[in-house]
Formats: structure tokens, sequence, C-alpha cells
């Protein structure tokens, strides 16, 4: 069964790979520090836990403390401690990248780790790992990233204008939206300018909105994506809108203001989804930058994000109501609270049209984790309510293996369910070809042109 | 060990199916769009979550529009869609039906639709396909029909006349206990016609509901059934209760009224119970209705109940510090809420008397739900606090194919015990039977006698 | 893989076995019925749920009611119901402890309950079952039991004296904290005695609970034990928690002093664990005594303590915001809530170097339990993040058996990684050694004399 997967090209709806990375022709992966630990949570948090400093595995800091500069130290670091992967997806990915990707050939140790650096290092250098060549050699039929709604999209019209159209932005409103925080003043100018309207009320805040939207579609983009954590969602009357913002833009906005906001929000976006054909992805439930002294040092994504229970039935309620039989709207829910894939998304997914459901996200892109998912949704939303594989990373070398953990995780789940009899045999191998492939392309309405036209 | 269970007598202590079907001598299981697609919003939430509109597939409605009344186009539209089953313990029951109760040798699909159809029409025509027929067929020792407490009911006095004595009413409470909606003074009135004597306040109420509790028990009820949203259960004074109750006839109580009174009720039915053994049933956790548009249009039971987290631990704590050690008294539970398995229910039922857990219900009576319970609550609370298993269904002809899914998978999670010296070999097959028959039969206090004078 | 771990010596940092069973070299093990039946609530609590009386079962009562004093008469009861205990832990504990410790060779039945009284009688009378002659054969490296605030440790002293330091105190406050109950005073009292100062203030209170702590240290202890329902952590200023304790010290703190006081406490305790290097550990989430007349007759620990659902991520940020990456800290949660394992717990421990997760606790140390486990924290956390195991028992003579759960989990656990390729073949067997010995003995930071030394 996987053997009719493992060559598939690859569909990537989700992640966030700098889109500068492909738009630069001249990019490379950088020092192997640089690949493997300074820029990915997944790691250096694991290595914080057990008490490695991040200064000392050069994580750049902000507040002016001084970190490690020299790479190969950063290295040796992380291959003295490689033993904490053990058991771990990270682990996985690791390994499989160092292998298949780069033809490494030993374990990351205190002993190997030069060695596997001088390996590294020149085989970065050459033109076949270029970030380019690599998006080929992968066979990545989409890519899509993820960018402020403010964005100006620079890179992907450079993508768009070298024939690299199936590299995708995804419109990602969440800075705009936070009216209760500092930095939102400044993200509203953003907006402005990316949008060439000025954004003096409500009105004109929906407009530039739109406006940005149509932008990102013509940049090729398939989906908006939300990050909240609690899925709230309730619509304001115009007025209440209205009267929130301008206490916003006046700089007097609170935490109800902004939470009400929020809700409204994510009924504004569903609104527009129905309307403009984006597809709308919420990815709920992160308590973002749980450590404060970590946030002052190192800012955000800094390994410090912990879920919370989160709760659907009622939170999406309205939303569901006002758009989940309209045919034109697609929601795609991620979750961290696993309890609630089979008692409440699963369900929800199983009766609205227009609801389908992530992969298992994050800590749970994982095997134990996907094959949790599986057992928990399939039985009450069946396979064509799920919306296949993403690979959610910045790790850009990391596609192949991500995809090829679910790839193998859906077919040995397969695999025991005919067993069990519970899958005809027949109906396996098509299944598995929909988990890999076909659910991932549906659900993000992915156009069959994309791959073609390269 | 499953040789051993397949052909025990199956014990239905809890379902849907109508007791017209079996009263009528008459009575068919109708055309194969009655019998599969049509009241069954197992099947037809499925086919609407991926876009066929409930018009479409017959389903009545409740506002006049029209609906396709061609049931071969319904059958044809069920048939194109049945690979949406793959996977699902629907799937497996309406193979199981197909195959096992009415010969059908091809799979469903658009080609094959018709065909099925006219084999079927022929099949339900034959005599030995009448209910009545397939009730001996099926082996069904007990069956239990779940009746509003309003119900004449004139059914079960049909079956008890004609000897179908096994054939028991269920005592369901749930709308005249609903005292804020619109439907309750009809439900109040029905209430008071049913028991001969007029509900004018908390205290006739009280005593008709004790009538009604009677009579159920002439026709051989074993049992009442409780839905709530929330497991709240707290005694009111009387004073409070008789208030809120007038407060209600006089059109004014609101939403905390009917909480209040609902918990309260919960206490009282309990007390009732252990005066009158009658075994109470609890099924919590489903947000009814959660569709607006679908619920105006098609009514309750439309595929849009979605399950919430459930709270146990504090919320039964009134009821069983007063009634759990009671040997008179019974409960038994379901839930919605899986992660309250182990962590709240199994150690309450692992510590009341009165208290045993219901099967795997609705979304996760099924093979891998069935599963995921056991795990969950055989080490805290044994076998011997469970309640065996009920089929739940309003599909009268899946009942020999959800036993057997029941039957299966205890079998399966037995051998896995005894494989990992978790059960001892020689325990395994009394467990089985266990699990299979004895432990409904004891939970529900089903008289030997029951099947022995059919 | 098991063959390397069968042997290993016994880490036992957290448990409840009494230390006068030790301490007095005369000391016995009792009757059969004392030894299995009378002090241990995972035994009674599940014949109780079956409707044998704790009365019948000799378990003594402190309001005056009798109760069975005829030992032989409550050892048949159990052997009678023992089929009971099929398919749960306390069944293989209960078979392993009989067969591998007492050489018993026999299935406790009615029938064969008094021959095997008759064998274990004679068993515990020779002078190889003494308690101190099992610590021995069971090859106990370290043994923490533990004890009030205010005990006066003159077991702990015994046990010193005698060359048996490898049995430890371990420093659990809970009933000097508990400042609205009616038992407060005495305790506070109690706490003064113990440690040589009046309590007669907030500041005194404090310097009497660290005089206590450094006790403690003199008799070896190694951590300290935190039971909260919620764990809720919050730093209260001086003169909050100054006016808080007098107003205890009056006898008027409310429920609500009481939780923000308990909230506080925590975070002085981590406070003073960062300082003096005992370990911390917080076993959270179990809503204690739940049946009130049972309280009423037999007080706490009756089998009727039930667990409730836990928020760890709001709840536990300011106190790892405080002390989180302090290296003098360490911090072991303890959980009867699955659902956090993945979702909160995990990612914490994965985060913050001061935070590690203990064992599956009480109804989830269990074979089944224990995968569940390291299936939910391994991915996220790795093994490094985990405490190893711990037995938490007050049956002594169960301490083999329950570790031999463990191991054999672990191992099976790790199997069946290799198997699925997520774990290297030549790294199991590390892993292993780890889970059965190592980690335990590093997250309580046992000392490696301890052993040695005896």
């Amino acid at each position: 069964m996987y053997a009719g997967v493992e060559g598939l090209a690859h569909v990537c709806p989700h992640g966030h790979v700098p889109p500068a990375l492909l738009a630069d022709p001249g990019a490379t992966l950088g020092t192997p520090a640089e690949l493997f630990v300074i820029p990915d949570h997944y790691v250096f948090r694991m290595l914080y836990s057990e008490g490695v400093p991040l200064e000392d595995l050069g994580v750049p800091s902000r507040d002016g403390t001084p970190v490690e500069t020299d790479h190969r130290r950063v290295w040796q670091r992380f291959c003295e401690n490689f033993h904490l992967f053990r058991g771990t997806p990270t682990g996985l990915w690791l390994a499989d990248e160092l292998v298949n990707v780069f033809g490494v050939e030993e374990k990351p140790t205190g002993e190997s780790a030069q060695r596997i650096y001088d390996h590294l290092e020149e085989q970065i250098a050459r033109p076949e790992f270029t970030p380019r060549a690599l998006l080929d050699r992968f066979d990545v039929e989409v890519l899509c990233t993820t960018d402020a709604a403010s964005s100006p999209l620079e890179h992907h019209r450079r993508l768009h204008d070298d024939g690299l159209g199936h590299v995708r932005p995804t419109f990602r409103p969440d800075a705009v939206v936070a009216i209760d925080g500092p930095a939102w003043p400044g993200e509203i100018e953003a907006l402005g300018e990316a949008s060439g309207m000025d954004v003096l009320d409500y009105g004109s805040f929906i407009r530039a909105l739109e406006g940005r939207r149509e932008a990102f579609k013509r940049m090729g983009a398939l989906a908006t994506d939300h990050s909240v954590t609690v899925p709230r969602t309730e619509r304001l009357s115009d007025h209440e809108a209205r009267t929130i913002f301008d206490r916003a833009l006046g700089g007097e906005a609170d935490g109800n203001d902004a939470a009400r906001f929020a809700a409204h929000m994510l009924m504004e976006f569903a609104c527009m989804s129905a309307e403009d054909g984006l597809v709308m992805q919420m990815h709920v439930g992160s308590f973002r930058n749980h450590h404060d002294a970590l946030l002052a040092r190192f800012g955000p994504d800094a390994g410090a994000d912990i879920p919370l229970a989160t709760e659907w039935t009622r939170n999406l309620r309205p939303l569901l109501n006002a758009y989940g039989d309209d045919p034109r709207f697609r929601l795609i829910t991620f979750t961290l609270d696993e309890s609630t894939y089979g008692r409440e998304l699963a369900p929800l997914a199983g009766h609205y049209p227009a609801m389908v459901l992530g992969p298992p996200w994050w800590f749970f892109d994982s095997p134990l984790g996907m094959g949790r998912y599986l057992d928990a949704v399939v039985e009450t939303a069946g396979i064509n309510n799920l919306a296949g594989f993403n690979d959610d990373t910045r790790a850009f070398a990391s596609i192949p293996a991500r995809h090829d953990v679910w790839r193998r995780a859906t077919c040995d789940w397969l695999a025991g369910m005919v067993v069990r009899g519970l899958v005809e045999e027949e109906d396996a191998p098509e299944m598995a070809r929909e988990f890999a492939y076909g659910l991932a392309k549906r659900a993000y309405r992915v156009p069959e042109t994309t791959y073609a036209t390269r």
C-alpha cells in the first residue's frame, strides 16, 4: 500500500517556509546550525528543557544579550544532545533529513559532530542543494507560505515572475485583528500602506482587508489562516463593531473588546471566504509565549507555546449556523486538544458540509499522534471530511520527511483496519492515495493546473 | 472465544425501535429507502456533510419544503455515495444488514443501486421479513423501546396481548421536565390525560409521574431514561420546587429555573427509582439541534446533535451521596465525552454500589470506540461495574449487526489482554459471555422469565 | 530487553509505606486480611462497589460502628469476590504477591480461601517475612515514605540509627496549609511543637516550615509532596499573606482565603525548594472524600476519591515563570486527567528545564494506563523529561509487583516502537534501563551513596 503513495508529489497547502528562501535564486540553506537548530523551535526547546541555554544555541536575542556566534559550537552542542530526541518525531525528521536529503551516514554524537558538519557544509554549497533545486527534487506540487495581511508579497511576485507560481501566499490577518496589543497601531498603518488606503474606521478597515485578499488571490493564494486562543465566534452589530474599532484607534480597547472583536472578525472572515472562495483555516488553542522571561529575551516562537483545553461545539456554532452549509465556504480546523477530535470536531465535520478537519497539528504531528487522530475521527467523519496532510514546517528541508511520516502512518492505520475487517482490502489503496494526496488537494481547492504549468 | 458468544440471544435493554412496528402484525419494513436512509440520521448526516441536501434524500420536512418522493432516486443517491461510509461503523452495519439479513451480494454503487433495490423490495415483501418474523429470527430475548412519559402505551398493550411481552417500554420524561420550552404546556396536558389526573401544581405533577411509572411497569418497563446536556443534580427545597413549577405553569420560567428544576427532578427520579425499582439511565452531553436552519426545516434528530465536554464528579455528587449506596437503586450512565471514561466514570462506578457504566454511546458505538472504552474503564471499574451492551438503534434490522460488532470487539479486546498476560486464559470465555449477555441482563434486572414465556 | 531490567534494584522515591513497619525490628505484616484487604483502598473499594459493606471487610470505623473482627471471615469474603479483579492492575499485583512473594499456588476462591489463609499465616510468621527482611529481599535501593510536616520523624531516626538510611522521609505539609478546615488549629499546634517555635503569625509559620524541612533533610529527605485539587499558583503580597494567615488564626478564613493561600504557598514551597534543593512533587486533581456518609463512618482514604478535569497551562504559569528555569529547582507533577498528558504536561516539561513528569498515577498505574502515558508524553517530552516510576503504595509487599508491571510495560512499549521504526533497536535497552532505574534516580536526585552504605 505504501509503495502506491511513496512516490506521489507533495501537496503542501500550509506551512511557514520563508518565501524569500525560494524567491532569491541565490539563496542557500545556510550553515548546518542555521539549517537544523537555530530557527527550529521544535529542536531548541528540547535542548533548553534539559538545561542548554538558548544563548548557547545561537538563537538570536532581541534584548542585546550576546549569543553563541560560532555555528560549529552550536552544532557540537546539538549533536552531544541528539539522544534527547529518541522516540520523538523531531528525531525521526532529523534522521530522515540527514540520511535521505544530505547523505549523512553516521549518527550525530559529540564525537561525530564536526565530521558531520564538514559533510553538510560541503553538500549545502552544491548547486543541487539550493532551495529552488530542492523544491524540484522534493517534487512539491504546491507550497503555500504564511504571510501577514500587510505583506507587500514582493517575494511571491518574484516567484510568480520566475514561473514558480506553485509557491503561493496565505492571508494571515491575526496581527491586524489584535486590537489591544502595543503593536496594533503599527500593523494598521502597514495594512493601510499595503492596501493603498487609509484605515480610519471600521469600514475602511474592512475594505482594506478585502483589498489585500484580492491581492493575495492575484498572487495565487488559496487560503487564509487565523490563529486564536479560543475559537469564539459571534457577530457584533455594525454599531458595536464600529464603536470598538474606534476605541481601538483611540488606544482605549481592553481585553474584553479584543476578545469580542476577534470573535466578530472570524464571522467577517468567514463571510469574505464565502464570497471570494479563499479557504478559511483556524489554528486554535495555543497559549503563546507562556514564559515571560524568554519572550522578553528571544521574542515569540521560542518553544514556549503551550496548548489549552478547547471548546468547539458552542464556540463555532454562530459561524457554522451562518456559513456551515454554504457550498462556497470551506473551514479547516486545527486543534491542540486531542480530546476534541472525536467529541466535537468529527461530529461537526460529519454534519456541516463546509467543515473539514485539518491533520494532527504541532505536538501531534507525529506517528502516534496520527494514529490517535485517525482512530478518533474516521469512524465518525469518514475520510472525506478530512483535509489530508500539511507539513506546517518552517524547516524547508524537512518537507519530504514529514510527508513520509504521514504516508507511513496512514498506510499503517489502514492496514490495521483491513486486518480487523473494518476496511475492505480493495478500498485501502485508494484511501491511502486520498490521505497522501487527494484529500489535501480537494480541501484546499488546489487547481489542477498548478503543477502542470510550472 | 467469539464462537462461544456468537449465537447467544440478543438482550436489547435500550433503543428506539418504534413499538408500532412490532405491535401491528401487518407492518412491513417499508421501501429500501425507508428502511436504510430516510429515518436514520447516522446515514443521512454523512451524505449531508458531503453536500447532498436532505431534501434529495426524502427526509420529511416540517415547514412545507418539498422533498424527494421517489424512493428509487433516494436509494440511487445513497448508493452513489456509499464510499463515504468506508471505515465507519455505519458502513459496517449497512454491509452486515445487506449481506446477512437481506442476502445482497454486491456492493452498493451508482451502477448496482437499482438491482439492489429490486432485490430488497422483493425480500421485504416476504412474510419472513415482517418485523415480528425478524424479531424471532434475530433471537431477541428482550427489546426495550423508549416512550414519552405521556405515552398511552397502546402499542405495548397490543404487544402484551399478543404474547410479545418481551417488547417492553421505557419511561422517558424529558419533555415534561423541560419547563421553559414552548412545547411544555402541551406536554403537561398530555401527561395529565395519560395519568388521568389534572396537573395543577408540583404535587400533582409528581403524582402524575408516579402514576405513569406504575403504568409503565405494568406494561413490563424495566427502566427510565433521562437525557440532559449537563448532569447537574441538586435537591431543591419543597418550597422552591413548588414555586418554580408555579412560575412554569404561569409561562414565566426562565432558563435558570429550567436548569435548577431539571437538576432537582434527577434527584426526584432517583428517589422514585429507589422506590419502584426502575433502573435509571442518564444519557448526557449532547448539544441537540446545533444547526438552527436544519431544525426549522426538518425538526430534531436530523444529524446535528454535537457532543460537549462533560463534568460528572461534582455534578453527580448530590445524587450519589443520596442514593449511591441504596441497594434498590441502579444508575446507568452514558457519555459522549470519552475523556471522562477513566477520569470520572470508572472511578465513580468503582466506588458507588448503585452505579454501573453504560456501553460506548452514539459516535463511540464503533469498533475503535469500544476498544477505547474497554481500555479506559475495565482496569479501574472491573467488568462487573459495566452494563454490557445495548444497541440504541432506531433501525430495527441493524440489531444483529450492532451486537455482533460489540461481541467481536469485546472478544478481540479480551484476546489482547490474554496475550499480554493481563487476563487469565481460563477466565476469558466467561468474561466474553458476560460482555455479550450477562452484564446487560443483570444491569437492567431483566427477569429470567421474559424469554421463556414468549 | 526485559531481561536487562528485570533484576535491577528498586528505586522507590514516593510511596506510603508506614515507616513504623520498618523502624520496629519486631514488626510483622499482620494477618492475611491486614496485609491484603483492610488497609488497601484499592482492594476494598472494588468489593464495596459490588455491594460488600466495608463493615464486613473489617475496615475500622471512626464513629463506633462495629465492624468484622474475624479476619478469617474478612479473608473469606475477599476470596469469594476475587473474580471482581479480573482485568485490573489490583488483580495483577495481588496474584503476583501471592505467587512470587508468598508462594501461594492456587487461585483465591471461596473454596480455597481458608487453605490460603493457613499458608499465608505460616509464611508471615517466618523470620524471612519480616518487613526488614523483605526490604532486603526486594532489593530496595531507596524507599521514601510520606510524612506530615509536623511529624517528629521518630521512626526515621530509629531507621537512621539502625543503618537503614535508605528509608527516607518526604515532607508533606498539606495539613498545615489547609487553613479553613476544622483540623487546622491542631495541625498548627503540632507544627509548632515539632519545630520548637510558636507559630503566631505568617512569619513564624514560614520559619517553622523551613525548620521542619531542615529536620527532614537531616533524616535524608529528598523531596516534598503537595496534594491539591486545582494546581493554582499565585504569589500574594506579603501583606495579603499575613492578613489571611491572621484571619485563619482567628478562625475566620473562608474557602476563598484557603484557595488563595494554597496557591500562594505553592509559590513559597517552590521558592524553598529552589533554596534547599528538596524536589517538589505535586499530586493534583483528586476530589477527596466524595461520599459524605463513608467519610463520616470510615474517615478519609476509603476508596471514594474521584478525579477531576485539571487545567495546568494557566495554573502553573506563575510558578514556572518564577522558578521553571532555576537549575536548583525541580518540579515533578502527577495528574489524574490523562487528557492533559499530551495537551499540557508534556509541552510544559518539554520546555521548562525544572519540570519533569511523574509516572501514571493511581487509577492509571496500570498496564494500559502506562501504555497511554508513554504514547502521550514521549513524543513531545522525550524520555529525559520523565521521572521514571514510583510505586506510590501503602502495601509494602506489593512493591516488586508494581515495579514489574512498569518494567514490562515500558519494555513492551519500546519493543513496539522499535518494530515500527520509531526507536532505534540499539537505543532500546538503554532506554529500558532509564525507565526502570536511571530516570527516577536523577529526577529525585538520589545520592549514589545511599545504597552502598546500607
